[in-house]
């Protein structure tokens, strides 16, 4: 197989908080993508010959542009103007992002939609577009972040020494010097702390945000977290059980520096009756972002692919390996 | 996607040796697997019922069968009872698997062929293999072992959180009791010492290799090995040049924990400019077997689901996620 892009991969980004204004930079820098479009919840700006990831507004929820109603709805008006999707939107609650997206593949018949959803549930109401991605003939790739993401499709690649896998667990870290970039991430792993929901979370204001963490010291230490690694390693067989794969890490919220290294280990058992692990392990120095948007577009890519090939539907990303995006 | 077999995937094995004979093994442990076929240097078995792996002869190269001048004629003349082929042959010269591999798609049009090569260029002319592979509607998929295989797939996982990939290095332990059970794996290895090819290593004697490892307390420590994780890491731009990428290891031949831990390391530099290194470990209880046949096994089952979606022609193992076989 040798396949290359005729010409560059127009993309939409859908979400312009901390991880979508990191996704137009990384954009910016492969010359195999463009961007064409970007929303954020209060405005949306979009362009055939294709934007300038500078020039869009400095503050998050600030793009620059003129206010209107239905920022997505305006996005999606251009569909002759981009050939992706990235979803980088806070997924508040469980059905928005899968609503969003079903709304895409509607306006855009033929988009190639690629989400970062962590949440299991969220995951599973992707998995519902698939008659809709079929009419449409759309490629819907769902979970392509870091975890799940690379670090579940990773997991894919581990079990293959195993006769039975046992466990598949995943801990990570993040670190990162402001949270207030990342305000919609940090809810989202707000809403997984004992006694706290998704809408709890999202109700929460940076003042209640800041108390929170106030008391943790920055940290917040979360265990056993709804993360859609199980569904996608259930579906593609590596577990033959959701509570198989446990997730869960530490956020430090006032330092870059990661508390912990981001760590997939696979645990089984061999043809031989040995039981061992295989373990990958992101280095400290990349960050979230990069660890999230970097296979988020290399699955994009993958995606322009399967269209090209005739492969629709919705898929997760422990289904095929992300492409390089040069 | 949810795509199931229909009835197993009927495997035909060449190469009867410790690999061959392990891949036997493991076929009779899936369920969605079944061996119908298998041959030596001398002799070949086939049955469209399926063959019992427990029923061939002990010894390396006795397969209990009766001599015959071509063996591997015999196992591609029963084409009808295989839908895909694993080739655990000694490649010795390069030019040996992809002439047997050019005459499977031959005789056995539509096949699906899977190889563990390990030398660059040795899957450099599995490349040339295209047109006949296309023409015939056959899916040949190319290095598909450990590495490369399973930690060149990494490297490509490990590639996406990167902006450039400066290097991928791979360093692998294998210990095995007693060598002669792996007597063609260890001529292998041993044409990537200094001052040694393919075919001087082919040419010794088993007292050759006792001489050789007798010097060396039995322990053989390979570096700059033509491994190719190269070819397959460049052809989808995971590096730009050949040289970045560099393989070695430490094999001890006389005893079966492994001297070193095999890991992949990629090292790259992230979007904000800084250095970082992703790893992919194996456990050290996980046999040299069972992380090149794990991962043969699971590309052959993706071999079979892109021959049913119309993919035909020459794959490396870095252009798809391997699949689970149950």
């Amino acid at each position: 197989m040798t396949w290359s892009l005729e010409r560059p991969i127009r993309v939409a980004v859908l979400g312009a908080g901390g991880l979508g204004r990191a996704a137009c930079r990384l954009i910016s820098a492969k010359r195999e993508l463009q961007l064409t479009a970007i929303c954020d919840s209060k405005s949306a700006l979009a362009s055939p010959e294709g934007l300038d990831s500078r020039s869009l507004g400095a503050g998050a929820g600030e793009l620059g542009a003129s206010r209107c109603d239905d920022p997505i709805g305006a996005v999606l008006g251009h569909a002759a103007w981009f050939d992706a999707l990235l979803v980088t939107l806070p997924n508040m609650p469980n059905e928005f992002i899968p609503g969003v997206v079903g709304r895409a593949i509607d306006a855009a018949p033929g988009v190639v939609c690629v989400d970062v959803l962590k949440r299991t549930r969220a995951v599973e109401l992707m998995y519902e577009l698939e008659a809709g991605a079929k009419r449409t003939q759309s490629v819907v790739l769902t979970g392509c972040g870091a975890t799940p993401g690379l670090l579940s499709a990773a997991a894919v690649l581990a079990a293959q020494s195993f006769i039975e896998v046992e466990r598949v667990d995943i801990w990570w870290g993040v670190g990162i010097a402001n949270w207030e970039a990342y305000k919609a991430t940090i809810r989202e792993d707000i809403a997984h702390l004992p006694g706290y929901t998704v809408e709890r979370a999202k109700a929460m204001t940076d003042a209640d945000v800041d108390a929170l963490l106030e008391r943790t010291n920055g940290l917040l230490e979360l265990r056993h977290m709804e993360h859609a690694d199980d569904v996608l390693l259930e579906r593609v067989g590596v577990v033959q059980s959701q509570d198989q794969v446990e997730v869960g890490g530490v956020m430090d919220t006032r330092h870059p520096k990661k508390p912990v290294s981001t760590t997939m280990t696979l645990t089984g058992i061999t043809l031989d009756g040995k039981r061992a692990s295989h373990r990958f392990i992101l280095g400290d120095d990349t960050t979230m972002a990069a660890n999230v948007l970097g296979p988020a577009l290399g699955y994009l890519k993958r995606g322009i692919w399967m269209k090209q090939h005739g492969l629709c539907g919705v898929f997760g990303s422990t289904e095929f390996l992300p492409m390089v995006v040069r």
